[in-house]
């Protein structure tokens, strides 16, 4: 296998090399673990953007002490059905396990469980938290704030994180209902992908320097802006700010510096978990019977032209869960390059599938 | 004054006119009371499409049998941080009340309260109930399902209410932030009003009936339907469905008839409320002090050319409040015969104002 070919590995086999390499990097078996979970399982579920590509610059977090790799989550206070941690630096998925987990033991006991994060780091996809409710029959929801990557309704310059959202329902025949987005029309990738075809980007997605709309995508970098999702995106984004941040006693806004270019300092942003124990208010078996009819009159709506089914949120990633389950992952020379590079710099072996077309 | 003028009338007036007005259509004297507060509160914050301008429809349905005068109210299930609750068909906003002033004490007790309503009607704007909180110092959310006005993501016909979502914040020296919105992206009112005054409508807002993109407002009652707020819009309908709908054990999507057109038919949709106490996270005094450090960063922010300043959620509303409160609620010839009229009918005296130019 030539070193610059693109590789394809098992999901299996990549999980425990990343959970390796994590506690390689210092990080304690269970921690290793979690990072694994969050970043093959958004590999694995399509959000490749949150995947393993970010493995360098978490590792580089620990190394460069952005990120804590022995963090000591504390409870700063607690009720029945809430509490407020603090995640000790830990890197971001961490705290958000640690926050989701006592979220749904709550929830246990009291029927509801909301759990705030604070002096935490870049959580990654909001699902990789909000599904963990799903292995107690749950509904998971994840809310986070962050780095301002977004201009406020009206202004010209990014100020707020694009605060995104993850909620996770457990489904019937049809699998789970996972929904996860971020309060911007449009991510920044999507904006640079276009700079780098010189194709123009749609009306909405970006503001140039001074305010006015464009469809260049050249002006995102020379002081342009991301604009929310209207003004509903905005209000949402606030209402995150609020819970993340205000609430949770965090870091807010600009006070939070950007966690993979300044991998020495402490994001310190809040996120909040909230878990809803199904069986409180109906029979578990009821909910995933009127999950599926949901979806089933749905998916019966006459179709737009040139769409060919109705989707529900979370179904397309659940079908490629089950293909790369089956058939592995496919990563490109530049990424496969990067991951052979850390199996040699930390010695862990790294078992790649027979590749399909080297 | 001319039977055909405008009207002026001080809200505290009105207030007292549409709670006997309700009383006198044989709700119990406290229900009377949340109506008003319901319906004038609307008008007060500026949401007047859902303010006394429904009064006529309200009572047809107490008149005509879709909602029940007499309802009570009753705990399916509870635990220490939820409960489920039948309206018994109360009018929507009495049924929120009651969801949202549980909650609310639950939270109380637990730090977090999160209550289902099923058996509903017709709740209004969901910031009438999510603002409840506020009178504890509490973070309020409502979201709750209805009739399917909006197509689901993909589709061309209506299946999917555009299932709104509030949320109430106490803040500090700005006041409260209060975010609550459907997710359409436009609401069917503003279709109409194009149409009627023979404006082409932007881009998004409207597919024809064979699914096609369309600028004609014409369009929308010739078998077209109103679109998401995007994929993402989309999503958090469908989640609004599982919270309101499937989790509440209340009707769904298509089951649900459309409350002002249908006035003998029970509603019977659903909602959900949680309060967040904010007490169990931060000292009150910080988390206001806090809020006013977000909103004062965010104003901060450089604006677009044509705007004068950023706002926060509800900014606006608060200012019309007090606006009104100082000035009275004016209304156009048009409602105010009706108001005049259900005046008369019922025998309830009201107390209009000096009509400024009558």
């Amino acid at each position: 296998m030539k070193p610059d070919a693109s590789m394809q590995i098992r999901v299996e086999d990549l999980h425990a090399f990343t959970a390796a390499l994590f506690n390689a990097a210092g990080q304690p078996l269970e921690h290793g673990a979690i990072m694994a979970d969050a970043l093959v399982g958004a590999d694995v579920r399509g959000a490749s953007s949150h995947g393993i590509i970010r493995l360098p610059q978490l590792l580089s977090r620990l190394r460069d002490g952005g990120a804590n790799p022995f963090p000591q989550i504390t409870t700063i206070s607690e009720a029945c059905a809430t509490a407020l941690l603090d995640a000790d630096a830990a890197l971001g998925p961490i705290g958000a396990h640690s926050g989701m987990t006592m979220a749904v033991s709550k929830a246990e006991a009291c029927g509801v469980g909301f759990v705030a994060v604070r002096n935490s780091d870049f959580i990654g996809t909001c699902a990789h938290s909000a599904m963990l409710a799903l292995d107690r029959g749950m509904i998971g929801m994840t809310w986070t704030n962050g780095f301002p990557g977004m201009a406020p309704w009206g202004g010209r310059t990014n100020a707020i994180g694009n605060n995104p959202i993850g909620f996770a329902v457990p489904g019937g025949a049809g699998g789970p209902v996972v929904l996860d987005f971020a309060m911007s029309v449009t991510a920044g990738g999507w904006v640079r992908h276009a700079a780098k075809e010189g194709r123009p980007i749609p009306d909405g997605w970006v503001i140039d320097a001074d305010g006015n709309d464009t469809n260049d995508p050249a002006d995102l970098p020379k002081g342009g802006a991301l604009l929310a999702l209207g003004h509903k995106g905005y209000g949402l984004a606030v209402i995150g700010e609020v819970l993340a941040g205000v609430l949770a006693g965090a870091k807010m806004l600009g006070q939070i510096p950007h966690w993979f270019n300044a991998t020495d300092q402490r994001v310190g942003n809040g996120h909040v978990h909230l878990a809803i124990d199904i069986r409180r208010f109906i029979d578990p078996a009821d909910f995933a019977d009127r999950m599926d009819e949901m979806a089933l009159a749905l998916k019966k709506t006459p179709l737009r032209p040139g769409v060919d089914q109705i989707v529900l949120p979370g179904e397309a990633a659940t079908r490629r869960t089950a293909a790369h389950i089956a058939t592995g992952l496919r990563f490109n020379a530049a990424i496969a390059a990067d991951l052979r590079g850390l199996a040699e710099t930390y010695g862990i072996p790294m078992n790649e599938m027979e590749n399909q077309d080297a």
